[in-house]
């Protein structure tokens, strides 16, 4: 997860709207204890590194070690609550702990800082747009009550950008000076561009990034809410795919799981139950032909034991299908790797005079429509305290972080740079190694 | 769930191997109660009636009607425990409670029976057929403990018929006096077979089935095993379409979930969490075209309420693909009643220029790959002790079934002579109507 | 579960307000379907006797044998939906599954027949009573939207009894005309008053129960609402007991549960997963000491084996805890018989010189605070549909049950008349019997 | 999290048993993928410091600061995996993930290093010893499979210390090279008095912790193996609780949860549903009685809303019990907290006129004793893995911790020194105030 070492030269500090001049409301839960501690050292940040090596090579002085601004509640902010008009939409695919995302938010603003005036934007940022007709949705505590419970998000969601500057027009219209976004890196575009427009125009709107990807593949977050769920749902479909394989003769169970660009629900879903031979992730090429091959192998495992189990991560292998819509072998190119990896399996165990019986399970919606489990939710509510924290001191352009186990403040356009990925030379890779027994080269 | 009025002419009379003259094992357990209560009164029957028109209807003298013989111990048995020889098999698709009723067998059989000698068929029927090459399985109480708590069958399975006289002479090779065979209908036709070629050989060998149908369509068992785990899970499914149809514009959830002949498990599946708005059964034709056709309903579902989850059990509206292959269009016919569903309602959208986002879930592995739960491992275990009273009786060519809640014996032509189905005019069905509000008939 | 001999003469009639004139507004529904099939043949009765011994043993003509009323919507009906107001109330301790009938309820009031008043009572039969200052609460389909989901009851419940007088009463001032009890055999006793002032006061209101008992032991109904989801917890505590006490040495786990008067919680939660070793239930009397009591039994069993488990139900063992609060030694009487056995335990093992690692495990809130399992779920919405049904069509003063495997009316005074027991002879016990290996007699 | 000032003056360097001069038989699999990244490097640390105040604050050159040994696989390594004979024990209380840990051990001994002999210790430390004349279990990959579905410790425990010289001549006798001891502090403080007898008697033993708490309160390991799963189950505690109290008048719910020193698992459980109203830690200490005390916040609570839920520590309010075994006010020192409280709170509403009805709950067992979820069952395994990786590479004395999300080698000292606790000034303590709404003091 090591950055290069460019990173120096990164810019890690937060956007802010200006100076906190108003004293937080929290004081008063503050001074019942009789200390300050709680709130933010606004002087100290979390720094990037996490190894002596990693220090040493900066050759930099101590205050220049490129950092994080810490996240938490600030003595002074610089929102007025009684004046703060807030929105929050939640854009993309689904994800376990949107509803949690948006009940922590609601509870906080309102409980701690005592907003009064909440809406949420219906089906992602089409909300924001005249012609599509869309209600806003007025979010206050009782409207989010138990809405942890259930997977989805109570503001719906769509895909796709929308032109910043008639975001921006629907925003002065409705009066708001706080826009949270839940969403993926696409949405942080998006709310970059929302950002830009707010600028020009000289608003004072903070705009707050709660960054969401089943995927895990978002930079500078530990781990990404709902990716516990949703691994742990996605152990359950290798089970089932291990029970189908082996109750039949030559019985294959391949499974499709999320991941375009990282493997990690792959990965963590494999060594859950240990109930996979294959692991195919994008952070691996493999092939599938040649005595190396996923082919060979897997023919090997199945005619040894009876029966094997093969997860793919949807990115896994998009080397293996060519950019004009055909395969390698001139094929038509199929609707997603699993699908072809499906079609290849049984036409090669068939050339060969194998028996098979493939199990084909694709369990996308029913791994990210699940309510977060208890960890999640608690995750979720502490990145929307930290989310709301950084919106009421004014910070803009931002998303919350998790870095080191500390909550963190992370510039939009640097959570967009790039992707968290499994390291193929890692631990995490090894002890799926390990578990599976497959070799560490397909080809 | 009645029979049609010919049932009086139907032979309920299950068939014997000869007269009992051991003494059960069981007797030292029942005499230490002082009782004999415990034993089944071979002279008493299970009346397969339920109400007094029906018995009126009759017009016969009471020791005449329509009945069942009770399942349960007998104080006298056929078999000498100590030179029985036990084969289990089990056949077709996989079920929740298998190794249930592996398990419950084999305890049955070694710690109250005293039998010793239980071996398990690999891979169904396949397993009896020297050229498939599978060795048979030592069942012991040691190797089916913990078994139930995994989905599957230990023994494996396959589908398809093997020839009887074969597998005749694999239990005469085996020295096998008592085979069980679990499996559906097909597989019940098979231990016909067997039971014939047995019979005509003079052989002394007890041919009983456990009846196994996820679709909970076998008559006269009130509920098949694993169908209440089935349907629970299904219903899981139906909560996903749920989320996934309500996040986005113009949502259609399309569940497409077992039941080739009976629709109970897309019944309870939608009782049970009332979110689905249309469920289409094989019991219930339907139209997809004109005013009252489904395609316009749920067009009209959709606009009013911004989504709609449709549920179709697979062998729901066979009569709209034509039997060459090709649907009533002249269109190449799909694979499946729900590919079908998919294609049709995205394209009936698209005509009538309404955006949609259809997600298709198919969770049938998931479905039937599970464990049983609480309630199906109690009633596995009672249907195999059940079965295994039955067999040390010397019943043959009988499965075990439930009727009015008593485990009785049902002779096996009579239990693959017809199906269980959704009542159109019963409230199971009318309890659907009221829970979706879909018309009572749609086209 | 056969009623004693006398049944012949127990009035299976069920008490009606008046003749049905209205006709049903579901037949609109029914006519759909082009069938009249749909509605419940007014003539018709469901047998009370399963077998032809007890047919015959009746001597009785066919139409005059013991029967039950059939539940199910009418042709006809008493109540005029827009003049309609129904109360609905529940009571006594909680169980899975009360939420699920509420909201059954509600739904086929308003969505098929119509009716629009609809109050639910706070608090139980307090919630009549004014002292209490209890409001009443409006119960529309949005007010029940999702309740099932959540254990509990939604109107709270209390226990006890009120002044019959004082409620009626109150059921004139709200000008309710159908009372919905779901409660216990203590509620429809109170149940039985109220109808009983109803009557004297020449009103016209309808007092119809929904029989709730998680022990299951409600006559005349095969399985009470919330038994599966209340055994299938159980089994988790006994899972618990079990691995507690294996992983110590000489541990013994001791499962408290429910069931004051009947076992069926604890045989089949024993059954479920099998892992207990001693099951206790009220139905089958044991002793302590002596060679054959369960001390020694269970000292056995642990020097054998290295642990045990054993489970029982609240109402078992009464006999050794004498009416005078004192124990048959004369030591004060403990709070319970899962207490008192603690005590016994350790006291014994430490008197043999054996070391003892016990776990005591009481898991009563956390088996009847849980939502329905998703068959209770559908079996609670269609108990509601019959007592709905029941109620339209005018009958009073009775509960819904279900007899093999159809929905009927009983009397509530022959519903309070006595109890489903475990029967010590029947197949249920003997299960138990074998699964755990116990002898057939402790003492 | 922070330890104090004088943390340059801890020793955080590793205990090794000499120089690894053997090529690590992972060597083939890393080389197959042409890179020598997999491995640790050795010169390299992980910092404990994460902010830039904290390294700023300790005035040393930067390959002074603090920092903890990674861990990982090592090029070369210690012992001959031929010669290596292993031994695993588990002591003291269960926590959900012990199988996992023994089964991570054991695949990584055998099927990554060929250790070919590993035996399991009986019952914790008292396997050592002759008295209890228990036999060691061989473990192999067999022996292992599937147990990490089960609760518990297939190998058992005990609590307490056995003689470290007696231990030591056991482990000479089996000729064991390498010790694994997962457990908690006790048995921290028992290894390190092995690792003591191993030194004294020049043996070459490695003796490596894997540290276990249930109550995540070990220093240096961001979050304990088991803790996820265990407030997971803690939060449906709380859950019923709330049912119960909100379905009665005056309902109070009393949950009794583990940490004896730490208030983990009752700030997570409670902030992961969001149904308790006071949450008591013993970081945090309050007082019953006076006008800001708990009892006069519960009674007002229940008076506004009808009920209340109240979350207690195990070792919350130590100090309100005085050490003589009475409490303040001399009446007989009542086994817990939870008991405590309970008696104190009805006693309370009594005096002051109130009807109560409290539910109390103590689900210790139901979460300790339950099996991993997939997020502890993937850490246990990765814990388990880097145990594996330090011992093969002659680390003694240490346990394996997780710092900043690296795995690290902690020395033994170290890692018993000091506790984990709640900080009652940092985010995750707020987070609890602002879910429950209690006051930042009580009393």
């Amino acid at each position: 997860m090591e950055l290069s070492e460019g990173t120096e030269d990164r810019d890690f500090s937060v956007a802010s709207l200006g100076a906190c001049r108003i004293d937080s409301p929290l004081a008063p839960l503050v001074e019942a204890r009789r200390t300050t501690e709680a709130y933010v050292d606004e002087g100290d940040r979390v720094l990037f590194d996490d190894t002596i090596s990693m220090v040493a090579a900066r050759g930099l002085p101590i205050e220049r070690l490129p950092s994080f601004e810490p996240g938490g509640p600030r003595r002074r902010i610089y929102f007025d609550p009684a004046k703060t008009r807030v929105a929050i939409v939640t854009c993309g695919g689904l994800c376990p702990g949107l509803n949690d995302v948006i009940r922590g938010l609601v509870l906080e603003l309102t409980e701690h800082y005592g907003v009064r005036r909440i809406v949420g934007i219906r089906n992602g940022y089409q909300g924001f747009i005249a012609k599509y007709g869309r209600d806003v949705v007025d979010l206050t505590p009782d409207a989010v009550a138990g809405i942890n419970e259930h997977g989805g998000t109570i503001l719906g969601t769509s895909r796709g950008q929308q032109d910043p500057e008639e975001i921006v027009d629907c925003l002065e219209r409705l009066g708001i000076t706080m826009l949270f976004v839940i969403g993926g890196d696409g949405s942080m575009r998006g709310a970059i561009g929302i950002g830009r427009v707010v600028g020009e125009r000289g608003l004072k709107i903070s705009v707050v990034g709660v960054p969401k990807t089943i995927d895990n593949d978002i930079p500078f977050i530990n781990q990404s809410f709902g990716f516990q769920t949703a691994f742990s749902r996605a152990a359950e479909s290798i089970r089932t795919a291990h029970v189908e394989a082996r109750t039949v003769p030559n019985g294959v169970g391949l499974v499709r799981l999320m991941g375009r660009h990282s493997g990690f629900i792959a990965c963590y879903a494999a060594l859950a139950k240990n109930d996979a031979d294959f692991v195919l992730i994008p952070e691996v090429p493999f092939t599938l032909t040649g005595t190396n091959g996923l082919l060979a192998h897997l023919r090997k495992r199945v005619v040894e034991r009876g029966h094997a189990v093969v997860v793919v991560a949807e990115g896994a292998g998009q080397e293996l299908l060519n950019p004009e819509g055909t395969d390698a072998s001139g094929n038509q190119k199929l609707s997603d790797v699993g699908v072809y990896l499906r079609h290849r399996i049984v036409e090669d165990f068939e050339e060969a005079g194998l028996e098979i019986n493939l199990k084909y399970i694709d369990p996308s919606y029913t791994i990210r429509s699940v309510p977060a489990n208890p960890y999640d939710s608690v995750y979720c509510l502490r990145l929307a305290h930290t989310a709301v924290h950084a919106a009421m001191a004014g910070r803009t352009e931002m998303v919350v972080g998790r870095w080191h186990g500390r909550f963190v403040h992370v510039p939009m356009r640097l959570a967009v740079s790039r992707r968290n990925q499994v390291d193929p030379d890692g631990d995490l890779w090894m002890s799926v190694l390990e578990a599976t027994g497959q070799p560490a080269r397909l080809g």
